[in-house]
């Protein structure tokens, strides 16, 4: 593949491959590229998770990275994404791995460049590596998706996690009910909504999201105390989980709102497990991209 | 030669010279440092082409690079230029590359130091790594700079582009001529001012400077669109271009005022072109730098 | 070791073992670790010297390093210290240099984490590999500890240098002393203080602190020539001072207020020799961290 920028894009099997590929880097296999490739990470929004992920997975498969803050660029002086991603291409860079507050910034980007482009997240739209880390977490635990039942929770219409996560457990078989804030629910996604307290109970994965202080216009209508006592993963809520079910995070957690701070480490936490299969589901992506298209120079 | 400060510094021979290397670079040429060697890219204002360009020459070259934020750096406690280049000499950085909005800052460093420095640019003064990149585009296109016909058009009082261009093509041979706004003609360039729609006729080289709002303190008396009008580099205007002529910009450029949006990347316009070849000079001074004194530690 | 948070936490022959390391590395010695490590400079604080110091220092021991800039990471997102610690670890980091305003900050990691925490400064704490650069550069000069005269002169209450200093110096044997505005003297050491005209003529080593403007609260009641003329090393002072003594200085240096600009690189003084030395202490540190425990990953 030239570009990553949607799960909707990857077919079932696809999706699969990336994963096989994935849990392989994950046991320990290496493969490194032949030729110097030069990858910048663009992030025009702060990440500290995803940016380091993407850095690390850059750097065991050997490429070559040039540091790029935004803050210190000619995105100053008014630099669109498209003038910015072309130059890098002029000064030898083959892939870009781009975090972009604008929905489908890549719209702009993709037929007009000869780079690849690896979405790191956009705007209120996808973040599919972190749908891809979701997903190896999850076969990791269960060996598959079918018939498993998972509960998603929270900040709905603002997470990118949510939307790419439900659209692709719902092709693999899963079944996804969503809960929260009603005023959170998302009118674009087509799932059934339930009780915090019915998700928690039925689920085999209950996937807790971060509420986006940054993206509220307005403040929630709840405290964090209040918010936490009816939609949080409290202590109490976590007893009623089923044996063998698990909780996942995409992080940074807001400890005591969406889960009791407790937990976060607790025995059925995969929160730190996620961030581990970070790195390598971004191996296996840049790897098909390296792989699939001549962007090696 | 120990430091790379400005074009006046250098001879004709000396500057074919580094052309002759750059081309080479151009063409898969390779070398790397044969020790490692430390460098920095201090840039104390924002830069996107400068900046990823020298830190690809670098990497080709072979050479350490340590990662320097000035916004996270003693500069914010107040240390002087002169005593973070000492700093970064003492812990063993070989080559400083500076970008810094004092002109001629170099002056206090260059005798007190051991180590070498690059001028990435010196607030209204030179910017010799661009004027190069410039001069290799041109060499590439027409193969000698004596008798072309060059016209510099726009912001020339603040561009460092434009002194060092015009220095650097009249010394080769080509006859320069400036236009763009009265207000903006520079008292210390002995040049001819022509209309632009002369200027467009007669080159071979229509080279349009980026208007840099960030250092005007007054906002210029026309919009946008009256300057596109009156000194840009319309579609019309390009239409009375010489066939072979050629478009620069040393970006990034502002789109619709310096320059129509959709003449950015037509047939005549070189500007991608600039930045591919702004890796190969770099790698040239570079090299000359690291050959011609015992830099290499 | 695990860490290296604090001068305290070392007995005399361990540090006289770090610094018989570093001397060695003064010397050309090299080690490199035999398998990648990566490792994440974690600076919450503003810092050229010490960060690009540990920087040049993990190269040369050939370690893998992520960038990471405070300013555009999840930090902003409002996540904990811990939970930015855990995730490099997660996401394979071994080694983490953190600087952080909070005192102390180490003790919620220290038993909590796998990787290792080398401490560059804690708030007001302490800042023990400069404080082993300090040794080094002592021994250097003296070949011992014992019997020598210190003097540290300054903003002794906000000196983490200070703290670290005094108290590894009396346990090595030397005799030190203190001076500088009464308001600055620190309750927390168990020191003498003399006037600042007797500290410079009885000191083997005159050890000047930066005036940390940025952590006072009130401007001091002394303007920048009356705190220069009172308690710093004036150009009439320095002649007081005994043969073969030296002159020390952290840096930044603010010229003229601690000590006199003409002064800085004078026949006494090893300030940027403290500066080539900081590499060599960090190299033995995280040497010993890499060695002693199994973080090669």
């Amino acid at each position: 593949m030239q570009h990553f920028l949607t799960m909707s894009d990857l077919r079932n099997d696809e999706i699969l491959e990336l994963l096989e590929e994935a849990d392989a880097f994950s046991k320990g296999a290496q493969w490194k590229t032949p030729e110097p490739v030069f990858a910048v990470n663009l992030f025009y929004e702060p990440s500290t998770r995803t940016k380091c992920s993407f850095e690390v997975a850059e750097r065991r498969l050997g490429l070559e990275l040039l540091p790029f803050e935004v803050g210190a660029s000619s995105v100053l002086k008014g630099e669109t994404l498209y003038d910015t991603v072309k130059t890098l291409q002029s000064i030898g860079v083959r892939v870009v791995v781009i975090r972009h507050q604008e929905d489908e910034y890549y719209k702009k980007l993709a037929g007009n460049v000869e780079l690849s482009i690896v979405n790191a997240g956009d705007g209120s739209g996808q973040h599919p590596s972190q749908c891809l880390l979701d997903l190896l977490t999850i076969q990791q635990e269960f060996g598959t998706f079918r018939g498993l039942n998972v509960c998603i929770i929270g900040d709905l219409v603002h997470s990118r996690v949510a939307r790419s996560n439900a659209c692709a457990l719902q092709k693999l078989g899963a079944t996804v009910k969503c809960s929260g804030p009603v005023e959170w629910y998302d009118p674009t996604m087509n799932i059934d909504y339930i009780s915090v307290d019915q998700g928690v109970r039925e689920a085999d994965v209950v996937m807790l999201l971060r509420i986006q202080h940054e993206r509220h216009k307005e403040t929630a209508h709840l405290s964090k105390e209040e918010y936490h006592h009816e939609y949080g993963l409290t202590v109490e809520r976590e007893r009623m989980m089923k044996p063998n079910s698990i909780i996942m995070h995409p992080a940074p957690v807001n400890r005591d709102v969406e889960i009791a701070s407790c937990l976060v480490e607790c025995g059925r936490s995969r929160i730190f497990k996620q961030m581990e299969n970070g790195v390598f589901v971004r191996m296996a992506i840049l790897k098909a991209i390296l792989q699939k298209e001549k962007v090696v120079c």
